[in-house]
């Protein structure tokens, strides 16, 4: 891996950002034990991490085994090598700080055992603060470096979907589908699938989250390939449904109907909207197509560091986007009996619409 | 996924063995949190999930998407599909219960939000009672269902890396060796690999823990190939050494040490044995081998549902080996400018001895 940027454009260091949140919480200081959230602060990739951020300084605590890892990647931190434990030798710092240090946490991602040792390794001296999802709120916009690592890895799934799916061919298993397109991703530099491929095939197409099996690709069926990749540490999510023989006319009517949904979710946003009004967006067009009791799951969700991230696109979700935040666009119909299909595009937010990412073919491709 | 049995070959359920913990708490019920832990006691496999054990019966909390795959997967348990959160639905029926119930939970693996919501959603009347590791403990001893998983597991991956490495050459890069032992496990039935695979060549070789890189495969170098793979639901974990082209005297010497090395750990390994003298002998070797020093990580750990389990074979560990524990036997060195040697068996731990799972060749292979 190499040494990522943690510079924002501003010149402001992502952990001078995370500190604009003290004064609201308020707080002295700020832990951040989950990790994806120490490698954007900070670049550090290792397995067993805390960071401590204080105002004028910030601490990275990992163990003897990320010596000269830690060296290479930590950028805006000092690194402590904990011989005892990362938590104790926070707790050691703590206990010699004046006063009752306000420390803010994340309720989520501290286990209760880190919070009662660290309590007895600073001598209870602790006022905790809860802090919840601070890091993740800066972490859904993406800077610039982050929106050149978004679109490699995009471009990237887009390359080897294509590929792969060229070699498609009835009697071969999903498992071996997914299989090909997860080696394909790694031949291209990927460190590995952003989450587990799916591949979903005739009947088990109907089920959003289906995990590829045995089953054998047939003819006259729909498949619907669902995948992504990590590079450089971030990563990439796109959909695409095909069929395997010459589809029906109602087959063809219902994927025009779901990338037409996609389109219009994907038109309508820009910085200012909510993302409930852009899921409302991709629910409309599927209600006008009598399909809205087909739509069971939300139209999209953040990505980058994280398969998931902040913002959900859901019903009646407030969270307004913003320029930079990177966005799921993905709606799908699922009828129980005849199949799925799912059209998937990955989206940067820009100052004024949306950029596609993904460019993988969007016509109904019958292989 | 197919249902698992559940079921220990004495016929008393797994969650049945796990209220036998109770007395000695004290509690009158157990929250499990922890995925891995909750797969083990009812069979779910879902990504979103609680498991809540009383005396008399036990109640799996997940949410609608998971409806269908509940009912076909959970043993033991009660299913409750919660609309509004998991902890939410669990409140409800703890606010109740009559008193104050004493609710052992594993602090290292609830969150300080989920244990202050369930709080609140109890009414504040849980008495808290931390109960570490318990459910951990009983998975460190694999039943015989179990232990089938584990020797087709540890069979899979010795087949796969047979195939592989015959057709290792110099020039290949080492992120293509890693893709195509993932491609070769999912072929053969693997949901994928338990670990990231570690190919590490010459220089490289030397740190433990090395990602593969675009490095490309050469002449004259150690490779160190450490891969497993999970095959319904159980993980596989074996790392061999091969050279490229003919080794030296002293590399081949190293090589000879490291297998004596854990030839010996492994003869050391029987039922009431310490996990510590089990390390102790594999390093006693390197010592007189004057490598001790060369030897920098313990000499194996527990491996089932996950990867890492208990117990660790590291120095001076007190748990004891039982009938039934599943463990890696993995001594190694590590030589700056030279690279590094390890050899790796999974083993079972049998009435008087180790069976070892892992078949794959450990003559000295120069390709």
């Amino acid at each position: 891996m190499t040494k990522e940027p943690v510079q924002r454009n501003s010149g402001r260091s992502r952990i001078d950002r995370l500190r604009l949140f003290f004064p609201g919480l308020p707080a002295d200081a700020l832990l951040v034990t989950h990790l994806p959230n120490i490698r954007y602060l900070c670049g550090f990739t290792g397995s067993n991490a805390l960071l401590y951020v204080e105002s004028l300084s910030a601490t990275l605590f990992t163990d003897s085994r990320y010596t000269i890892q830690a060296r290479e990647e930590v950028s805006d931190a000092q690194i402590s090598i904990a011989k005892h434990g990362l938590i104790k030798s926070l707790g050691n710092i703590l206990a010699r700080r004046p006063g009752r240090p306000r420390l803010g946490y994340e309720p989520s991602q501290l286990t209760v055992a880190q919070k009662d040792e660290l309590q007895s390794a600073a001598g209870a001296r602790i006022r905790w603060v809860a802090a919840p999802l601070g890091v993740e709120k800066l972490r859904a916009v993406k800077d610039a470096s982050e929106q050149v690592l978004m679109r490699d890895a995009a471009a990237l799934i887009s390359k080897v979907w294509t590929e792969v799916v060229a070699g498609i061919k009835p009697g071969t298993a999903e498992l071996a589908v997914a299989a090909e397109m997860e080696y394909a991703m790694k031949l291209q530099g990927a460190s590995g699938p952003s989450f587990d491929s799916i591949v979903a095939s005739g009947p088990r197409s109907a089920l959003p989250h289906a995990r590829p099996t045995s089953k054998l690709l047939k003819k006259n069926e729909l498949l619907v390939l669902d995948q992504g990749a990590i590079l450089r540490g971030y990563c990439s999510d796109m959909t695409r449904t095909v069929f395997l023989g010459h589809a029906s006319a109602r087959v063809r009517g219902l994927y025009q109907a779901v990338l037409e949904a996609k389109d219009t979710a994907t038109a309508a946003i820009r910085p200012g909207i909510k993302a409930g009004e852009v899921d409302a967006a991709a629910r409309k067009v599927l209600q006008r197509h009598k399909l809205g009791q087909y739509f069971t799951h939300s139209t999209g969700h953040g990505l980058g560091i994280e398969i998931h991230e902040l913002p959900r696109l859901g019903k009646n979700e407030d969270i307004m986007l913003q320029e930079g935040m990177a966005l799921t666009v993905e709606p799908g119909v699922y009828i129980q009996g005849l199949g799925g299909i799912r059209i998937e595009d990955e989206v940067l937010v820009t100052a004024k619409a949306a950029e596609v990412l993904t460019s993988a073919t969007r016509k109904f491709l019958e292989l």
